[in-house]
């Protein structure tokens, strides 16, 4: 049986973890910088056992699984120890920033830079899923760099998931994504900050939220170790989108302060299109 | 059996109507400019007939469902035609503007201002749902105004949709709802604006979106009848709490840009409080 190593056994990591293994395919293990993770990963049936040094030379996969900021560097050491059939996966939300480090690789092509497009508001091994990955997008980033078999054992894996995956550069990808993902995890921190700032009792902001609130805020629960290095890493694109999301505010308070009906409705209207872009998610 | 006439039969009104004849203890009357929505409301069992001109001055309870900007004049003109038993509610999400204006009315002790915390992003009498308000809040305002007896029939009225209300001021209503939903609303509406003015590409919000951005892009999908006229009824405070919102943003990018990951992560770590506060919604 094959063997894949999950780095990192959080909520992305744990959940491929979990999936890999009911598979049936995979001798799964695993590898984490904290040793209650790693226990909890092997009570919750996630991995095998834990990885040991020798076990990367001869993985047939290793998944590194850690928040944006440390990616590069991780498989930057990795892709120096492993064997010519090793498939090193990354899966963060960012792209472009590791892909440029790893680039300059001698084993290059033994790096796949990916994207499942899954996740929950929560974190940790205890917050993975089983099926979190089904019927959902991959990205795979500058795919001409991977050796053409061992990306055809990537998508093979991901199709295991049960994910679409999609192609694009990994510069597309953190430019797409900071609209589509990043911004709206700002925009949800800062909804919440601003309501916890103003509204000092918090009965009443229970009292008084519904569930329009509760889904515009719910990202607002996620936990800084994974977005913080998300936000400096694709900070480019990121200021870039909040800017012009912070733009649209300000007309919009000004059409409000004006009145102005017409544009309210036709902004509305117009945004309302969402429906039919996003229908089934 | 008691009969109640439902004003507006769209997602709150045409809810309240399907409850309120599903409990068997009223006579359900419906009234709506359009008839199309009148005939709907009764093919889907939500009201017994159209209710006539007459029907109004023996209703025992009138519920105003209309958008905010038209609730005042329906319920001041109202006022006039109705019996001292009736009660009339609006059930507004906006409530000082309309207070103000029945306040001067001389049957003011027959109306009652409330804000039962339900609904979606959906409208219409086919976005009607039961038990929509079972276990939300209802915010009854200015209640030492209302005749004694007749805040008792409308306070038992909203037990039966098992909503438990609470009591503020007019003015609090408005200040803190403005934080706790209004901005929601504008948060969520230029956050689908913003993704769709750049991404030309439908297909690719389709297929890079996960479920954190259709989370907070839901609202996104209200109608502008419903929202132009809230945003308009209670500008004062929603400007002010964009303000706030607009200040948070712009701080936060400043963090991004000089890659401040402690305040970053104090400001997230913080946040992520409102996880507590929210719990069960």
């Amino acid at each position: 049986m094959k063997t894949i190593i999950v780095i990192g056994l959080g909520l992305i990591g744990g959940s491929m973890a979990l999936d890999l293994k009911n598979s049936g395919k995979y001798k799964v293990l695993g590898s984490d910088k904290s040793e209650i993770n790693i226990n909890k990963a092997k009570k919750l049936g996630m991995i095998d056992h834990k990885a040991d040094e020798s076990d990367f030379s001869e993985a047939d996969i290793i998944i590194v699984a850690t928040p944006v900021n440390t990616i590069a560097d991780i498989c930057y050491g990795l892709l120096y120890n492993i064997s010519t059939e090793t498939l090193l996966i990354d899966v963060g939300s960012v792209k472009n920033s590791i892909c440029n480090k790893i680039d300059t690789h001698i084993n290059r092509g033994n790096f796949l830079a990916s994207h499942p497009i899954a996740g929950t508001e929560h974190s940790g091994p205890d917050a993975a899923l089983t099926n979190l990955f089904r019927a959902k997008t991959n990205i795979i980033c500058d795919s001409d760099k991977t050796n053409a078999k061992l990306l055809k054992k990537g998508k093979e894996m991901f199709r295991l998931l049960g994910m679409k995956s999609i192609y694009m550069s990994s510069e597309d990808h953190d430019r797409h994504i900071a609209y589509v993902s990043h911004i709206s995890h700002i925009s949800s921190f800062m909804l919440g900050k601003t309501v916890m700032e103003i509204e000092k009792d918090e009965k009443s902001i229970f009292d008084m939220a519904g569930s329009g609130f509760a889904s515009t805020v719910r990202l607002a629960k996620s936990a800084s170790s994974m977005w913080t290095p998300i936000f400096i890493e694709n900070k480019k694109n990121i200021v870039k989108s909040l800017d012009e999301y912070i733009k649209n505010l300000q007309e919009f308070r000004e059409d409000i302060i004006k009145e102005n009906k017409e544009s309210i409705n036709s902004t509305i209207n117009k945004t309302n299109h969402i429906k039919n872009i996003l229908k089934g998610i």
